[in-house]
């Protein structure tokens, strides 16, 4: 059964206002490593977790807002704002957000006496922002308004976009910061909407956009989101990237090597304003992230885990805590739309390579009745998992995947934006700390969301998907007095009769 | 890092002498609904795990012996215990127990002052019986040995059955129960080894052979492992089904809906014998459940959840985990082997149906040079997984798995026999009980390793994967005083520096 | 370069107001098995061709106007009479007629002195029926409108539908002959538009809605095509369905095994109106054939073939003339649409099956906010294909097709009718013969675009796809005066210099 | 029924002690693009043909004897010469040629007067060298004989291989030339058996060994083949590759841009020797062609034809013939094998590449149990077709593909040596020629067997596979008198009565 909304009986939790405060147990173990042995200690210890319960009003700005993912967002949002409904030839389709963990997934709670098992969305673990209530923005290098972009995008269907033509023309991006060094050669067309000037300059003009985007909207709370082309990586350099100072001197220098998202995200955390990472690239060098956890600022990267790779490590985890030998895991992406753009450049880099399309050329060229122009190709993977099983036996799985990225990509980074709305109103403190805390200024515990997960500095990457949920999922509970999910069920396994 | 054993310095846990006790505290919640919403009540019980220690010389019984798992269970035992090496075109394979979750998968362990991660293989975290030490013995309605029959399921390849060749050929099966009203009609030319009698002499044939394998190998411990060709199901009715009194006087009528799996749990149980269903049939009939909880025997099934199932009920686990909307699973499995027997079988059943493969055919017959003989496929599945994405989009995931099903089976079997014999070694009491119990007879607690996994009545089947096997992680952990992984790792997630 | 039409300047061909007759040196060979061996006798005989070049006004009646194969057909000719566009997400997109080999196929002509390769389209090969000139109607057990009929389907774009909405909701299907014995009960429910009678009445009735529509139309020719839902096999009866004799006093009778299609299909006959099966029953009973010899009728069968079959020959081909041993071909079909209403009826034969896909119920349960209502399937197929190659290598090669059928069947539909058209314009005669004759009325020429194609009585089947292609385009060559393509290109191959 | 020789009783032929001559009317015809729009005219020019039927004691020297595709050819051969049988997993295998289009592929030949259809294998049209009877020898740049060779590849059953070793092992590859400037710097390490000197003096050590070869074996006939890695091209210069001299003379100079396989093809050619490049590698420079046109010494190229370009071309072929708007191809190729060595170079050149493997890394690092060494995937390739179809459908087919290359390179390698030393068997003469002449140079008959066909200067290339067969199948039918097969089957389509 589904609970929209629960309460927890907990004495360990007491709430005043708008603070909830949770003493917790938190259970854990360490290994101790000696001449006798590897001896592991249990070990409980005593955990405060701080929540505001206040939901603020929350704008995100986007940049890239004009690419696919940021149109899809924006459109996504405001189809179900409105409750659209539109026609296609498989029937009607309704406005709806799922491929979103905070808004379609559940959690369990328990069982009643009657032996019904509760469930409740995501969504209900703590008050958090309604996606509804999101105020969009952001910066994109062309001008076009957002209903052209998004039907450029291909990605929504015509039925819908009409609906919400008139809202939608009027979202105009701000101009952006570019710096044709770092992207593909012909993305220089799109770029009629940049920012002049020096890297400081455009550090200061980023900064009051976003100083302006907060106060016209009145906003409480404001995330960054970088959802644009991917950038080439810049070269890490002594002096330039490793410390705060360094890099706030390096753009001062206008130095060559600090790529357009280290501005934006200089730009965020000087304002004290969370900013994630949605590509694989190298924004957070050393000096950026000293500065975050200086002005303890949240920040959080890299890449969204959509479709593959999320699967890949579900396939990982799945063959390898079974006991089979994963021997080999072969990719492929087929990608389609504007990344096609990057793949143009990259192809600048290759040796030539003969093609072996050629082979159907002439068969094509026999008939110009289908043939006059080009064709345009939709994303595809393949991933193909060899094992090695029992006593030489070999077990190979082909997954063929077949998905338009930005409408999984859109869910998730509404979820991005949520839970890193809600993880800034946590604080926490253990027996050793005298006040509460924000968590590190890396959010690992949005690794769940992320392809390649930040971590704070010496901690360990947890790739797992089910144990990034079980660490989001079980942080949660913690806050609200409750322990982890533990699967053990032992009330379902006792004898029928005892004395 | 690998520790291949740990101890735990748990002031909760005493060993005296065989006898490993731990006092553990479960911690749980249920929901109370009433009329002010949905109210959650976390809750600390008391329990206490008894954990005996020895390790029995243990044997396992196999029904169906000579067929493909079976041979591929024994001739792979033998391989690792002989440490053999083979030759294969891509060259040299060595023995393992690659597939096996007690053998080959690791479990957490902590990390040490260092930072190091230790991990330990699932095997260490009780005694558990070492595969290579099993007497392996079994019935089989053929009198093949067991090197010809390994020969004849062509699972195993021939340069490594030739090294055991003089072990496998001396081991005959037993001969047993066979019903040609329970089976395909062309098993009939394979039955030449059954026992004879009415049902009641069948059983009591069967218990002595049970007794007489126990006595002359000298074990201490016995299973029963159901590993032959799936029956049709047996029509459950009320007089001869329902209670064990029905049950023993069904198989004194000799009732014909009697199945002969049934026979054989029913002597399992007689003698005190887990038993194991590795098929999907319905051989725990209502009467059969009670004897077994009444005499305290273990049972469990069914069906052993190798690569397909297990495979769906991960993906399930994880689309609907991440909030996308599951539309359908299409599954289709083209099955080698002798499963062919029984889709003969089941053809009988269906109307008539046009082959489409006639296309063909007279190409293939313009070529006879090619064709003089049959063909003999291996076994290959497809599932598609269909999800409504965000708003009104596709994904589709295709799987395409191949593999030999008895080099999968082989080493989940091994699990079973291990754990069933290791968990009927835990007994357990909560803060109402006075004595330790064994787990309810239906042990759930092995889900993990079967397709349709039993529970005791009135309880809910929990089917992801992933949570199976914590269950049965965290209750091995508990009753070694340890509290459940919680994957929050608190302890990364400080902020850098506090006061 | 493509010439969109052409002539042919052979002294072998005469033209005579709408007459051409060409004069053609068939070569061939016969074979002869004596003492000596296999001798080969190759031969040269003397036929003409008479084609008739005026394009007749032609109709098509559609049996099962209102499915999927019908409202495709129809609604695809209209958008391209209005050279309709409309939106898709993917872009705009135009009318046409892809999949149809008369309309998109080419056909190699030769070279001109500079060495320019010159194509025509198929449709240039003989004046043929431009499908936009066709009018159609025909049968339906349902009365609703062809607009609703097609909303219904989920084949076309809402967005080109609504475009000719005024049209197709004018077009109401005639009712049909229907009889519940030979299809799934479920379609009952679907029935509100069938004739009443008894079969001859049914028949009479047929066979005035014919004349009716040809008159109506003012219709020179007329095509009837099978395109509903597929019969059962009727249960074929000596004294019922061996002459035509019988079978017209077994209509006569009420015989129920008489079905709708063969009704249809003798009163086609009956009008010498030509009838194509575009299902896989046995409409074409014995007596019905002869019947169609004797009336000299046109007749041909059975099956659409689209995409997966005939991608099969085409597999079949390639792998087994490469000298490969193909060893099996594994086919799985995963059906959309109204389909499942047969696999429904299907189901109620076979005997009861274990379903697997509770084990993903319980999760799919444990997640209402996703899951409401039922999922619709799109038509997917696997098929593999297993060869022997050198010394023991295996090939596998998986071949996985996402259609939509009725998108491959209606251009196929098009092609069937102008092609059937065609060929019942072209007569031939041999040296032995004093008349022309149309060929016989099995009209195995067609063969390419049948599943299970139809020969005249004794002649065997060609399945090779490339084979029947070029049976079809030589006959129309030799119409034309044209010996057949023979590749071998030798002023390709000459020596450079010569003397 | 299969006939496995016949005669043709052909009043055009005439056979002279070891000689054949077919006097052939070629049906064939030109097109005129003239005002008045575009007319075909039919003509029928005279050829005679003169075969040589004597079958020549032959041998075959492989450039890379050592590799993959040289050891899988040389043992099948032995294994297919002594009749060999070997145990597999799957039970009994026999030596074959299956794959080889001469010895397992048939040709229909027509049916007898009760209608029996008759086809003979391709071996059967004229006399060929029997694979059995090759004798097989050659180079490569490692000394490792032929069984170790063997062994190494990976390719063939040891059970197979330790039946022949005493024979492989007698093998030893001559040395080769070898140019470190135009592999993959890791060759090197294999590199220990090459040939010293200048360019010059290893062009006059390879036509010794040529000769040597010859001479030592007693052979009427010897090919080379040119199976080794794949060269980088070369850069084609004026005054180093244009004109024989130029070649020669570059040769002479050491000139750094003639690689390796150019000076094997030139010593071919100098000892009238054809010579089939088996890669795809610009070995035939214009120098190097004149060269053979001006000796009449037969070359063709370039690269085998295996598994995925075939199918790729029919796959082309299939749909564009059907009238479907093929619209994207897109092919990846997971190579095994040795093949990894030259990606490891062409990665040298492209640009660096972030990791996604890094993903599931920790997850394989968890698990040192399964996990000590590296893995070596099979060959496999995905290739997806995209077809527009009907009024904007879209049809996707994915094609996926398992194979070990070298079984399906090793029966193509035979098919080209034998129709290679068949064709240069052959000569032909038109109407205006005196004398009979070999075909051209540029062997483009043998298309079908490669993969960028060579065809002589200025005529087009067919990629059609079904025409490239036909192609040669006609050609051979040609010289024994017998006209193109037609597939019209008229004798088929008679009415049934007539006067």
């Amino acid at each position: 059964m589904l609970a929209n909304e629960f309460s927890v009986d907990a004495p360990n939790v007491t709430i005043k206002g708008e603070e909830m405060v949770s003493h917790y147990d938190y259970h854990t173990s360490h290994v101790v490593a000696g001449a006798d042995g590897i001896k592991i200690v249990p070990e409980t210890k005593k955990f405060e977790f701080k929540t505001n319960l206040h939901v603020p009003k929350t704008g995100v700005m986007l940049i890239g807002w004009g690419g696919n993912n940021g149109t899809t967002l924006t459109s996504g949002v405001y189809a179900n704002t409105h409750n659209l409904v539109w026609d296609t030839k498989r029937g009607e389709v309704k406005a709806n957000y799922h491929g979103s963990l905070t808004q379609c997934a559940t959690t369990y709670l328990g069982q009643d006496e009657k032996g019904t098992t509760y469930v409740a969305p995501f969504k209900a673990l703590l008050p958090m922002v309604n996606p509804n209530d999101l105020v969009i923005g952001g910066w994109d290098i062309s001008k076009l308004n957002i209903y052209e972009s998004a039907r450029r995008a291909h990605v929504m269907e015509p039925a819908m976009l009409v609906q919400i033509k008139d809202e939608l023309e009027k979202m105009h991006p701000l101009p952006a910061v570019f710096d044709i060094n770092f992207v593909a050669p012909n993305q220089k067309d799109r770029a009629d909407n940049v920012i002049p000037g020096t890297k400081w300059e455009q550090l200061e003009t980023v900064r009051k956009q976003m100083r302006d985007f907060k106060e016209q909207n009145k906003l409480e709370k404001l995330i960054i989101l970088w959802t644009a082309n991917t950038e080439r990586y810049c070269e890490v350099k002594e002096g330039v990237h490793m410390t705060p100072e360094q890099l706030l001197q390096g753009i001062k220098n206008n130095d060559p090597e600090i790529s357009p998202s280290t501005i934006y995200a200089t730009a965020a955390i000087l304002e004290h304003i969370p900013y994630i990472n949605g590509s694989p690239q190298n924004t957070f060098v050393p000096g950026l992230i000293q500065l975050a956890e200086r002005e303890d600022v949240a920040i959080m990267g890299d890449d969204f885990k959509t479709g593959q790779t999320k699967f890949k490590s579900v396939m990982a985890d799945f063959l390898i805590s079974s006991g089979l030998k994963l021997t080999a895991v072969v990719s492929y992406n087929h990608l389609g739309n504007n990344d096609g753009l990057n793949l143009d450049f990259e192809k600048c880099f290759r040796s030539k390579q003969i093609s072996k399309s050629s082979v159907i050329d002439d068969m094509v060229g026999y008939n110009p009745i289908l043939y006059p122009e080009g064709a345009h190709p939709d994303h595809r993977a393949l991933d193909e998992y060899d094992s090695d099983i029992f006593c030489g036996g070999k077990n190979i799985i082909s997954v063929h995947n077949t998905c338009e990225d930005s409408l999984l990509a859109a869910p998730l980074m509404l979820d991005l934006i949520i839970l890193m709305e809600l993880f800034t109103r946590v604080e926490l403190k253990d027996e050793t700390m005298k006040d509460f805390h924000h968590m590190n200024a890396v959010y690992s515990v949005l690794s769940f969301l992320l392809k390649a997960p930040r971590t704070p500095t010496g901690t360990p990457v947890i790739n797992s998907l089910f144990q990034q949920r079980a660490c989001m999922e079980n942080i949660l509970r913690a806050t609200r007095g409750l322990q982890p999910l533990n699967n053990m069920h032992l009330e379902w396994k006792m004898p029928v009769k005892h004395n």
